[in-house]
């Protein structure tokens, strides 16, 4: 039974250019609404960049994403999901930041996720930078870690930076496997590429069991190759998902901080998420997106496209029974 | 009494570039609300620009709007008044447009502001096109003609483009003269300037006994004079107030689709609405906002900012007894 | 014999940037100009985009292609084909579009490509949005239904919308059919992708034969397969071909309105109409370049490379013995 | 008698964003068209920067004006003068330069004016650089010394750069004196602002008798005073109008290669030329627009706006015998 | 006696365009360079801008003014002062921040001023967001409290932010004034404007006896006759200037995050600071410019000529004996 | 042994973002610098673009380059190479070029280049347009032709442009092996593309045993076969490496001044580079970077990585013992 509250405003009716933007033109509810007991996933904006190391301009990703995803249509083009009507999907609205204050802001996301994962909601996170993970995680791995399959061009496992900060961008997935929230021995992270500043990284992946694609492996191989050994390492509980939008190639996603060339193209970065369909994914993640450095808003047009993938991805896992 | 739940949110509680964004931050609310009876004052945005002539995309501009007018606070600096305190402000949205039929959009438009002023709201539109002025007076002139203060460089009294064609942008007062909607007698149009085709529409001005203000006159006398003939003109009769950004110079608000050199700086921008305390303005329009033609997203913040004002104005309008 | 009046400028001799710009530098012709019976094919601008229901602008496409047009050079890279010496080209100018009429446009529209027709001109349409395609095809298909060869991300053969309005740029081809303007049997359309609304447009396809080539078919089989049996399908009788540029990825082409993520690159866009070689094309179009959303224009560039394409098919297709 | 085929196309018939641009759409002559003989002033574009010693892109200029002065209307707005009615205006197309040679391109530039003089031809030059006015005046004086009014801020008295190179964009004016082409008692230049490299260019004009109204002085004692002054001046003879785009304020004009902060807004912009009516202007330039400096086409939609207040002047000029 | 070391390369003979960009084209000395001890005014650089709770970008001011900066020349075009032959001056480089640790930053910066401050080194900041200001004085303001010549949009004497922030770029005069680094009696701040969120900034100005000169009152009075009682207001003792990007008029300065509409054109902007002469500017700052949101470059080009106006300031001020 | 004087600042310790910027945060060392004599390997800043016959902006691309290349880091990702610890490497600044006497601006590189060579320090010319190249090779080709490994769109190997001028950005190739300065027998070419003027240039490498590999051939063959080929064809004798940016394909490399549709992406452009190692690369070149031309910043971050990959090709290179 399709639950008319939460379907999206069709294109046909209202122009996609026309309304409030809410992520997919979808109704945007805050947690008091009394609707909010039926939502089944949830998207939430982070608009925050507080842990960026770089160029910054993140806190701005989620708002720029809703207004493009307004574009979204209501059917998948290859496997004819219409996700909106299997779920109920709702735009949370953004969660409070601190942006002079990091550890404020973290605590604040944390609360809120915990919040969400109380009433049984699947959270799909808009960011921000690519420090909203650890608090999402924080929150979400009370019983036990999580696998996780990482999309990025950067690991991410960094030690930490000016002199002994370790908590920014470039550090959530060490912070978590130090805080027992991902499993190691389940996690993946695919599309490395770049310079390195040193090794310490990869030690730290290799010392864990983490099991890193780098990007020249991704292309030697091929994405179902890859996918596949992807699936086999997360296996079937409850996984996380986190794209970074510089996982995607500069020419396709100039809308970032720390962009990397040599990434995959628009195509290969929709077909790695179609890849995760079979993975029980309890939450996502979608960050790094930086409307001030892309002037045609490409690069969150393409996160508007990325989201509907991973919503598909997720709907699937939702209708099935979890572990 | 302050009816906290029209308030906007505070950008001291949610950063600005935070929140799905409405018009000041207002609720947003569909004419089904429950709370839709108590609103007194509407924005109602317009996306559509099917009147445009020449280079389009104002059917972006309430969106952009919207967007930028995070960034309004909720007190005016001269007069400290605190409009969402003093009267029930709200976003009511946009009215559906059919971007490949004008004659239907016309009579949705039209409709929809019938609606409005049933409910007894006073709107301020957000084009949109110049077109769009002229359902709003068929909806609101039902019990007579209405007097207009303008301020744009073009007079849009032009006759028929294109061999035939009565409405578009650059004729909605012309027909709306023909139609009764206003009274040409309390009708002044400020500002106006740029090459001309002809002198059709000023003879229709000169015909009609409307009065037209050159920009060079407006320099000459200085702004207070003028409005003070302005206010005159206008008298204590319901009037109504249409902002067409091209007023304003393009290196102050490039994102317009006839821009046309030579206007006033931002400053005098605003001071001309400051300068409409005291008229009864009963609906107003801010139109030609074009996102596409205005990288930085100035013109928007501009537009943001004088609805700001001409809300103000309404609002000491609204607070007296209406003649 | 070459014909010396119908040679473009050489950049060996006015810098490519200089110069008033029309067509790939060829001499630019009204209907009354002398030579015009010696023309055999014509670059026609359609400077509207009255059929759009999402973001505008392709009304201006015409003009920045002709701008960036003139880098094209002379001679084909790989078949050492001199289109320009072969066969007698010429820019004729833009078609009056009426920007507030959409009736009014078609019928002028239809009437210019008639007289085309008239003269035994090929036309190359360029727009405008892809509601231009309809009345083109309304002109030349006076003598029975046309083949054709479609690129595009959308099928553009949509039930009405907005309530009933079938005269959009998400229809033409869907009426073409309707109207028999079209074989459907010799119809390809390739490229296909993106969120859909439904299943109406493919369901169409499917009754009435019409071979739908979705991307991702097109990426598995490879464009020379696929393109073996689009020649089959629409075998040796006049074709005609219509390349909107939302073909291409918006990485490639960001300039569009509607861009859908996982299109070919600038390489393979360019290939499909090499491997069109054979066909009878007898008039083309591409449309859909929006330059007001491209910041470098390079959209109208890639525009630009692929008329040149389209023309050597299209001067091989002219100098044999048409069916 | 209004001569029909020298009038230029209306937007009231052809959208102002439709059609080859020529310059204020007026028709494009060769310098072998039939009609030649009867162009009483041409507009020439001279697509060349190779005089630039700081940021470049002059070269499009002429071409980038060309596209926005299709918004140019019919009729001035102030003194209702109908130019295109006055007098046979014709767009006369671009010289040939030669990119990589400047004295090659000075040649030709000269070369080319000579014609025009020869022919009677009043040319209004659309640039390019400064340096372009120095090969227009050895064309233009060889019956004597002109007098000139320059709006600029910079003097371009320039003694030579890097070494010893006396010919590029910051010398034009002291190289024409030095060669007798301009009669430095009745010259001025007006606008002067910006840092200094030293005094040099103000010692030579204080010992050749050249006035120099500088921005501060301009802005004290007001245009209507420094426009008297400078029209007694110049006087009756003969005079050259160059008007350096970085005369405007940079938030005005911002693409042109070497800005200076403090200039003035568009109004006044306009106004100073409307200040030489009674000048003799026998030809004159419009100079320093740089496309790739500006992402909105803002300058050049200025540059053409100027050029018609550039026009009328001479217009009224050409009517009147010329001393 | 010029010291030949401290002067910057001349366009004359390097184009501007060309070289590593440092401030002004002066040498580039880090703190342990052995003409470190001739320095009598440095320019720093303050890369960082997490104090921003609005949009950021400011991080990226001080390499970006580096970059326009070599457009500046060697002397002031009204009071004839050659300011690098005067004193000595370089680029001191940026002081190193910590992007993801406020606290850290301020001591960071605090320590770097307090070295220049042992050194004599009178300092020319270059943010970098407005927080910057606080660990700046808190460095100067060792020996007693200073004088304050302000130029922004807002004061900037904001209680906390979010819940309970103090140190934000909304607060640092508030801090100042609290830790007893400023002396509210000298203190003037100037073009103060905006929507406020209410009137606890200037409730705290009028208890403490800071003076406020709002933009009306500015353009009301004219800007000699506010500065002529800012002079008075300073007094002789040693004063801190600090000018915010967003003092000026949005048009002409779009690069800043937080903008108002209505301000001071370029001319205004400059004139301002001309008229500080003769006070005892001790230090100075510019901060808020935000490249990411300028499109142009203008934003940076306008903060160097600003700076380049404060150091002639400071130059006149260094040649007296100070108080 | 590492020289810590030669090691770029990492953006662990100062963000990448902050500093002044040089090529990947080396030291900048001018000729006269007491550690000059160490250096091994050099970038050079050739801010100069004379030679460029279609559009311009090369002028600045050394400059932005610089800017972007300070997010480059320490180590190579697939081979751990470490290029600044295995050799000495510094940017040299830029040299001074006459923006507006092209055979001036020949000899002063040519100078330089030959200065470098007499210390024996590898250069990395960083452009520019390519006619930069022409000077390089006439300085070190000194003691016979080099072998040229040319990655491009163009073949560079054309006659005379404009009636006679072979000096420009399109014959350096030519020159070079009319001059002796190249061995025709180890030169490649590869990534040819685009419409073409005729076959002139085609024949010129025909005839002189020129080995040209189009696009085609690359895609078809794929790099490591082609590659193979070409450092047979280079051979172990000493080779120069030229990377034309407007070989990638313009949507990732958009700022370039001669585009051509059909190149490689990121991935292939460095892949390229990767498989010149065990040549004998004394010196290269990146060339026609165009900032004007790329909103972004993309193609200079593009440029920065391709340069850090043909460093660490000849840092390689360099170790070993040459021929």
């Amino acid at each position: 039974m399709v639950d008319r509250f939460f379907q999206p405003v069709s294109g046909m009716d209202l122009p996609r250019f026309a309304g409030v933007p809410s992520f997919m033109r979808l109704p945007h509810l805050g947690m008091d609404h009394p609707r909010i007991g039926d939502v089944q996933i949830g998207f939430v904006g982070l608009p925050w960049d507080g842990g960026v190391t770089n160029r910054s301009g993140a806190r701005h990703g989620a708002r720029q994403i809703r207004d493009l995803s307004t574009m979204v249509r209501a059917q998948h083009p290859v496997t004819g999901l219409r996700p909106f009507e299997a779920v109920n999907c709702a735009d949370l609205g953004d969660v409070n930041p601190n942006p002079v204050d990091n550890g404020d802001t973290l605590r604040r996301f944390q609360d809120h996720f915990a919040g969400l994962r109380a009433r049984g909601i699947r959270p799909i996170a808009v960011g921000g930078d690519h420090l909203c993970t650890l608090p999402i995680l924080r929150a979400l791995a009370a019983d036990g870690p999580l696998g996780l399959v990482h999309f990025d061009s950067h690991t991410d496992l960094f030690p930490p930076y000016f002199g002994g900060s370790a908590l920014t961008h470039g550090n959530p997935f060490r912070v978590a496997v130090e805080e027992g929230l991902l499993d190691p021995g389940r996690m993946v992270q695919i599309g490395i590429r770049g310079t390195m500043y040193d090794s310490a990284d990869r030690d730290f992946a290799r010392d864990h069991g983490i099991r890193i694609v780098t990007i020249e492996e991704m292309f030697d191989r091929g994405i179902p190759d890859v996918m596949a050994e992807a699936r086999e390492i997360v296996g079937s509980g409850p996984a996380y998902l986190s794209y970074d939008i510089d996982f995607v190639d500069p020419s396709v996603a100039p809308g970032t901080g720390t962009p990397e060339w040599g990434g995959p193209n628009a195509y290969d970065a929709m077909c790695v998420v179609r890849e995760c369909r079979g993975l029980n994914i309890v939450a996502a993640d979608l960050v790094e997106v930086s409307p001030p450095l892309d002037p045609t808003g490409g690069t969150a047009w393409l996160a508007a496209s990325l989201l509907f993938e991973i919503l598909c991805v997720m709907v699937e896992a939702e209708r099935k029974p979890t572990t």
